[in-house]
Parts: C-alpha cells; sequence; structure tokens
C-alpha cells in the first residue's frame, strides 16, 4: 500500500491503572503498527480480590495483520507481566535484551501456553526494521540491569520513548547512560519526546545506586554482631549484587529467601548478570547452623506482603528463620504508594521484638531508579524534541512534566497530556489529541481473566461494608402456601449471638411481607423476592442504620 | 482510705487503634483514677464498613466510684470523639476549655443521651483538684485553638502530658506556648513526662501557622482573576481565620462549604474564637451571584472524602457549584497516611478539568500541629523529667522518640515504651512495666456499638475477596428426597452470564454431594451442609483458583 502524503504519526496508550501512557503503548503510522512494552498495573483497595490488571488489546486484537512488533524497555512486571495475557490472542516478535527476555522466559514457563513466543534478543546500539519504524535500543541506567530506551525513526522522524530510566554516572556495572547517542540523536533533530514522570515531583538528581553499597558497609561494619536480613525487590539485581558483595568482604554467608528472589537471582546467575564466589550462597535450612554474624539473609517482603518471607519472619510464621534481638533488618526499598501501612506493621512488630530495623526513611538503603527534575531536564536538553507528550504518571505528575517542559522553553502547543485510549496525532507541524480506540483494563483474578468486572466489584465492595443477609423460604407452587421457613441466615453483619432479636424480627418482616404477597394473589417471583427484599432492608436500616446486602431466595415445591 | 507509703503512680493507655498513649490515658494513685482525653480512631482497610473505632473502657467500667475527673487536652476527635459512647456508662466531671467544650456540645446534641454531661469550663493556669491529684492547664499551641498541655501534681511528684503540641512563635492568636511555666515545673523537678511523638521522624521545627498566611497572600495576590477554593480541617479554626482575613483583604466575599465546617466555624464565631467582618459570609447558593474574583470558597475535603463538599464539586456532584478553568483550589492540608490515593484522585480530576491545585507537596499552604524533633528536644529540655514514657504514636514512633531522649542524656532504665491495656508502674527510684488491665477497640457500625468484631470483620474480608455462593435446597423430612434444588445464587464471584457452565458445575456437583448424603442416610443436617460446602468448595477452587464464601441452606418440608 502507497504511503500517503498526509500519513499522519500516532501514539496511543492502551492501558493501565490511573497512570497514563504506562504499561502499553503503541505508535502507528500508514498501515503499520508497533507495541511498546505490555505490562500489568496492581489492583487497589477499590478492586478488592483481584490479583492483577492487564490492558484491554481489543484494539490490538482488532489490528493483529498490522503488528510489526513489541519492543520492551525493561523487565519490570508493569512492563513486561501481560506478555503472557496478551500472547492467548496475538503473537508478536517481542524484542527485549538478555534479562528482560530471561524473565519473560521465566514467566512464561509458570502460563501454559499454547503459542511459540517469538522472543529476539537484542542488545542496546541494535536497530530493529519494523514497517517503516527503525527501532533503536539505547542503554539507560534503572533500577533493573539492562534497561533501554527506544529511539524509533518514523517516516516523520524520530521518537524517544525514554522508558523508565535515571542518570547514574557511577553504576554498578560501570555502563553509565548513552548520554552520547541521545544528544547526537538531539542534535540530527528528534521529532517527539515521550519522557517518564514519575519521580517529577522529587528536585534534584536521583543518588546512585552506589551509595546504597556505602550505606551497606557501614551497617555492616557497626553491627558486625548481629544477623543482618535485607529486604529488597527481587529485580534489583545489582542491589542484589552489592549485598553479596558486602558480605563477602565481611565473611558472611548469604541465604536467599522467598521464592520470586529465588527465581531472578537465579536467572540472573544463568545469564551472568551477577557475580557469586563459590561457598557463598548457602539454603535456609542452614541458616542456624551459623552464628548472627556470619550469615546475611536477603528475602522479598520490602513492601510488607503478609506472605512474603520477611512478613512470615516478623510474625513467627516461618519454621526457618525467626527474628529477634540478635538481627538488624535493613529494608532497602520505598513502600510503593498504598503499602506504607503494610511496611510498618513489619516495622513496627520488628522494634517491639527489639529487632533492630533500618529503612530509607532513616539511612540511604535505597536509591530510586527514576529520574528525578534535573534527570528530567537533561533528557529534554539533550534530545532537544519538537513534540512532547509526558507519560508514566497520573494527571498530577504529567501535568507538572509539563511545566517543566514550559519552563525549558518548549511552546504549551507542542505538549499534549493524553490519557487511555486516547489517540494523538503527529505531523511535521502539529500535535494534537484526535479520537479514541477501544482500550481500558482487564482485571484477573485467579484462572478467570475478565470474568470479574463492574457489577462484581460493586457487590463485592458492599457485601464488605456491611456483610449479607440470606432470607429463604419455600413456597407451594399450587396452594400458594409457605411450607418451610423464611430463615435467615447473615454472614459480615453482626455477631449473630448477640443479635438474635434483630435477627427474629428481620424474620417476622419477611414472612408479613411474604405472607402479604402471597394472600393477595402476587404471583410473580421477582417481585415477590422484591418485596421482601424491600420490607428487611427497611428494617435493618431503622434498627441498625447499616445496608447489608439482602438476598432474597424462594424455592419451590 | 489512708495511703500507703508504698503507694505507685501508675499510668495506664486503653485504647487505641495503632497508636498507642492516644486517645485515653489513665493517672491511677491509691483509690484515685483521672482520665485525660476520651478519642476515638479511624478504621482502616482491615476494618470494612465500619464507622469509628472507641476505647474499650471496660476497666474503667469496673472501677467508675474511683474517677476522679476527665481532663482534655483539645478538641480533635481523637482525643474527644468517644465520649457520647463512654458517656453511656460512665459520667465523670469533663474539664476543658472553652472551644473544646463547644465542640463537645455541639457533638453530644447529635448523640441523645439519656444522662446530663457534666461539663466545666476551665482556661490556662487553672489548677483542679481530683482526688489526690492537682491538674493544671498549660496553654500550648496546636492546629487547633485553645489547646493545652496537664501538668499533673501527684503525691509522687509532677507528671507533665504534653498533649498535642507544637511551638508557634508568631501564632495567629498571639498565644505562644507557655514556655515559662514548662521551664518553671522542670527546675521545681518533673517526676514523669508524657510527650507525644507524632513528628518524631521529622527534623528541626515545624513551621508557623502564620507562614500558611503568608502563601495564601501570594496566592491571592498573583490570582486575583480566579475564583479560590481552600479545602482545609474545619477544625482549625485559626487556618480558617486567616483565609477570611486574605479573602477580606482582597475584597472577596466567602461562603464555607461542608456540615462539620459550617458547624465548627458557627461554634467558633459564637465562642468569639473568630472574627469576620459583617457582609462577609455569604450562603452557598450566592455563590453563582458572584464572579469568580469575588468569592472565596472554604470547603471540606482536604482529605479526599467520597461524600465531602469538594469531591462533590470536583465530581460535579453539587448542584450548587462545579469547578472548572475559571477555579483555584488550595488543599490546606497534608493527607493522613492512608488518605493519600483519595486526595491524589481529585488533584488528578481536578487538573483534568483544567483547575489550578496548590496543596502542601508544591508550596507551603499547610504547616503541621505537632513538634518536631528539635521541639520535642525543647519540651525535654524545659521540663527535664526524670521519666518518661514517650505516647501518640506507632512502635516506631515511639522507638525512635526513645532513641531521642537518650541522646538528651536520659539513662535508658528511666524510659518506658507502653502498649495498650499495659500498666507503667512508677515509684520514687524506678519505672516499669506492670501487669496489665482489660483495654482495646470497639468497633462502631451504624447504631452498633460492639457487635462488630473479629468473626465479623473476617466474613466481610472473605466476601470483599472473593464474593459468595449460596446452595439451597429443599429436602422432605419424612422421605429424605430433594423436593427443590440444589439452586446456586452467586454475588461478588463472577459476571454470571459469562460463567453460566461454571455455576451449572457447581450445581451438580452439589447435587451429587446432597445425594450422596441422603442415599447413604446421613441424617444430621449440619453434616450434609459442610459435604456439600466442601464438595462445591473443592470444584470452584479447581476450575477458577478462588475460594467464594459457599453458603449451604437446606430447608426442611
Amino acid at each position: 500500500m502507497p504511503k500517503k502524503n498526509n500519513e499522519k504519526l500516532k501514539v496511543i496508550s492502551l492501558g493501565g491503572l490511573g497512570e497514563i501512557g504506562k504499561n502499553i503503548t503503541l505508535l502507528e503510522y500508514g498501515e503499520d503498527i508497533i507495541i511498546i512494552d505490555c505490562g500489568i498495573g496492581f489492583p487497589d483497595s477499590e478492586m478488592p480480590g483481584v490479583d492483577l490488571v492487564v490492558p484491554d488489546v481489543t484494539y490490538l486484537e482488532e489490528n493483529s495483520d498490522r503488528i510489526r512488533g513489541l519492543f520492551l524497555t525493561h523487565g519490570h512486571e508493569d512492563h513486561i507481566g501481560a506478555i503472557p495475557y496478551v500472547l492467548r490472542s496475538i503473537n508478536p516478535k517481542i524484542y527485549g535484551t538478555n534479562l528482560t527476555l530471561g524473565i519473560i522466559e521465566n514467566k512464561l514457563e509458570e502460563h501454559s501456553l499454547d503459542v511459540e513466543p517469538k522472543l529476539c534478543k537484542v542488545k542496546p546500539g541494535d536497530v530493529i526494521k519494523a514497517g517503516c519504524f527503525s527501532v533503536e535500543f539505547i542503554h539507560v541506567n534503572h533500577s533493573i540491569a539492562d534497561a533501554c530506551a527506544l529511539a524509533i525513526k518514523t517516516p516523520l522522524g524520530y521518537v524517544i520513548h525514554t522508558g523508565d530510566f535515571k542518570l547514574d554516572l557511577t553504576p554498578v556495572d560501570g555502563e553509565v547512560m548513552d548520554i552520547a547517542r541521545l544528544g547526537e540523536l538531539g542534535k540530527k533533530g528528534v521529532l517527539l519526546l515521550l519522557c517518564e514522570s514519575t519521580n517529577v515531583e522529587q528536585p534534584g538528581y536521583t543518588l546512585s545506586e552506589k551509595r546504597v553499597g556505602e550505606s551497606l558497609e557501614n551497617i555492616f561494619s557497626r553491627h558486625s554482631d548481629k544477623r543482618i536480613v535485607i529486604a529488597t525487590f527481587s529485580s534489583n539485581v545489582h542491589r542484589v549484587q552489592q549485598v553479596i558483595d558486602t558480605s563477602v568482604r565481611f565473611g558472611r554467608k548469604v541465604a536467599i529467601l522467598g521464592r520470586s528472589m529465588q527465581n531472578i537471582v537465579g536467572a540472573a546467575i544463568e545469564l551472568g548478570y551477577m557475580n557469586i564466589p563459590e561457598n557463598t550462597i548457602i539454603d535456609v535450612s542452614e541458616v542456624k547452623r551459623f552464628k548472627p554474624d556470619q550469615v546475611t539473609l536477603v528475602t522479598t517482603g520490602s513492601q510488607g506482603e503478609p506472605m512474603s518471607a520477611l512478613y512470615r519472619m516478623t510474625f513467627s510464621e516461618s519454621n526457618k528463620v525467626e527474628l529477634g534481638p540478635n538481627d538488624l533488618v535493613v529494608i532497602s526499598a520505598h513502600p510503593i504508594p498504598g503499602n506504607e501501612k503494610l511496611v510498618n506493621k513489619i516495622v513496627n512488630e520488628l522494634l517491639r521484638r527489639g529487632v533492630g530495623v533500618f529503612r530509607d526513611s532513616t539511612v540511604e538503603v535505597h536509591v530510586s531508579g527514576h529520574a528525578c527534575r534535573e534527570e528530567l531536564k537533561l533528557m529534554h536538553a539533550l534530545t532537544k524534541p519538537k513534540f512532547f507528550i509526558p507519560i508514566h504518571g497520573e494527571t498530577r505528575h504529567l501535568a507538572m512534566h509539563r511545566e517543566l517542559a514550559l519552563q525549558m522553553g518548549m511552546p504549551d502547543k507542542n505538549i499534549v497530556i493524553s490519557d487511555i485510549g486516547r489517540v494523538v496525532e503527529i505531523d511535521k507541524k502539529s500535535i494534537r489529541l484526535a479520537g479514541s480506540v477501544p482500550a481500558g483494563i482487564v482485571l484477573v483474578d485467579g484462572y478467570g481473566v475478565g470474568d470479574v468486572g463492574n457489577i462484581v466489584l460493586r457487590d463485592r465492595r458492599h457485601l464488605a461494608e456491611d456483610g449479607l443477609i440470606v432470607v429463604v423460604a419455600t413456597v407451594d407452587s399450587e396452594t400458594m402456601e409457605v411450607v418451610s421457613g423464611p430463615d435467615i441466615i447473615s454472614r459480615g453483619f453482626v455477631y449473630v449471638r448477640e443479635a438474635e432479636e434483630l435477627l427474629d424480627g428481620a424474620r417476622g418482616v419477611a414472612e408479613e411481607a411474604l405472607w402479604k404477597c402471597l394472600d393477595a394473589g402476587v404471583g410473580d417471583w421477582t417481585q415477590i423476592k422484591n418485596k421482601v427484599k424491600d420490607a428487611v432492608n427497611r428494617y435493618i436500616l431503622d434498627q441498625t442504620n447499616r445496608k447489608p446486602m439482602i438476598l432474597p431466595v424462594i424455592m419451590n415445591v
């Protein structure tokens, strides 16, 4: 198909929970579509029981013949976690760096899929042709190894997608973000910058990952009599490497706790991303054989997760390790918004048990993986884009990132804040919002993908709020007489023993409503059930000022 | 009863949610008990449907003849909110300052109580005799007017309870915390300090309330074309006064939105705590008659509360005011831990609608009411206590406050971190934990006080997590044959339309289990119900990897 002269470049954010331009983004020109990242979101308290949230890819399913590839910036869950779900309906070539694909392979093994995924390994500097696009991988620093920004050559000019990044001038693996290449592209001319906004509220520069190493060194040398337990994100391979290096220097063995930590450390060793001297790693079951000062534990649970190894050790639910006054716990992570209470719960319990605790609010045992304001400015200054779409953030972050770009001299009309499912249309002269496509989120609960939606969630929230009253009766459908019941069963409403009178009252009200219907010759079961429901509802509200879910059931014999 | 020489002073924290020494504290010596504060806690996400949390005062009920008075430090909910509940069983004299009692009177009007509360008004400097105790009220600064610390003379020496406090050298009402009196007591000798710990993690000093006034002045002068909407805590009378003063200077009328804001401003005006020129306040219904630059709105909702006036204006649920590009919203508050997401939800929506937003993370439109580390040190330096119990905080705060006291030279053995229900025993020479009394929390849901407990909450969380399946059947108890059903009804589990097959399967499994029991001659209904429940449970787990609550109901005819 010949390209028309008036063809536009389109940028679409397909899914995401609160944050825009995260999880999955499309670039479209003529008949060609490329996908950037394919991640999951984590449900909030408004979505009880939901395990995770994947993007709605209806639009990709409808246009599967136009997809020229899926390009991954790095291996974090919010950028790759939806791949096993999306592969059920589309199967594009998947391009990513070594560690990123290693993590995906691990993940795909857990899902048994019918399709053979087409994983294509790349390294920074590689350029992949994909329809009218050429995608170049550019090394950046982040809280996971092997992270990249993407420079996408399009018929209209270069688009730069930063992925998640920070500038680390002393990274653990020695590879500083490829500032030179970004600057070179900026000199050539960049049409559009898509830049992450996570830390746009933070002034200055993010500290180097090496800073954590220095803090660990201090802690290990000052607390040489204690067993040291370090909780961190399993995917932060460089962090774990630093813990191991420090332990080795102080003559300590290291035990790895938690399934995801064991998985990722295993993959990282196999792929050559970690370097561990022989006889350093010991099994958890061996920990008890060592004196406190001879061992370091690296564990999951830095977000306070109630099933994590750290939680179980803290609340004596682990049969292998229990924490006490001989232990020092370092929480080498910052609580993700919403997790503060979970983390505090663990910290309070540890202190109560006499365990020393270090966390990022007291010493520098964690640094962010995301660019702060000065680094964002550097990205703008290097790439000198004509147009700008702030991505990866709630509206409040994107609005602040727009302000930052305005301060740097970009005209307001060259900046667009998009939304999930909105199409941003770009030609050589202008950028604008233009229409929308099907997009949003699909909830995953257990094995079910998409079978939990708003009605189910509304019912769950209702049940959580005030519980449930079931009113059940058996009616002879010939004589229209009540032959059994009505009985009242409640759950999550009140202590039944203390509320016998109340529930008896409800039973009486239900019985009265039921007989009234039957006496009046009402034959429509739905109508009868509604009358019973309304009567019980009114009675309970009046007596208790609560609104439990009322579930009337009428059996016929 | 003659006092024994070996009588000990006892300090007991009776209730509180996570925080220790908050809500309600007792001092006990010989036969005398005094109560300090009587507040509520706010439920967390683990307590769905619970409205508020009051202290368990069983111990006070059992010792009601020994109570010599309830002494209030200030009028915040977490210090006075439980009074209407506690007055149902005990009725002590209640001592508080003018505004504190004014707020309580408002509150008591909403509850219709059978008892006549014995409110006794005091002012800073007053000393009240209460059994062997003398309680002196000492003026402190806080985010509500008329706040006091208490200096309690006991047979063993002075006890100082700081209440909530900060040092404000330029307070809005001109009254700086009574540093001199605290210092004087310190010189005389203080036996025990009970000091709040809320901001122990914050270095330096809290800013003065006047700083907010300066920020408001800036905002009003720079945005003179906009309607200005200011959301803050209704109880912060000085903050509201500053908003009104600034509005008057800029020639704006002021409308007060939200029931609690209207109540407290009303009370504050009546009691002389606010000073508002005539013709300044307008009704909400009049707002539309004024141009944006002629009016300021003061509103509730600074914590993002979904029923608040700010929320309704933001999401177009208010029929009086809708917010848009002509508005500027100032959130003059810091989100209480757990409320961040609610506040962010409002901010994102306001920005999406083109409303300008200022909040405390961007400009100084809020200052804390609680002492930071240097102010806490000042309190220790002034009062020079022999013994110290850190209060008002989770264990992590109290542990950090202990560190602060150690840094100031206090011996470790003179500091005790207590817990809810624990008794701290003090004589002239030592302080220690010694036993415990009945204590804890009582949940209030609707009209019910204490009828929601752990089992009910566990059921609510279970229902919220995976929903509910009711299995109902009618059995002829003579022939032991199933005459109707089993039927399956689900709520909060899956979209029923998309899961017909699954629910049919569950019905089949239930039917099979039921007949199997009946055929085997099982006559025990509980046993039959358990078999049905187990069978359905297994089937659903196997099919969906979920565990909804299964509720088997068998009716007999």
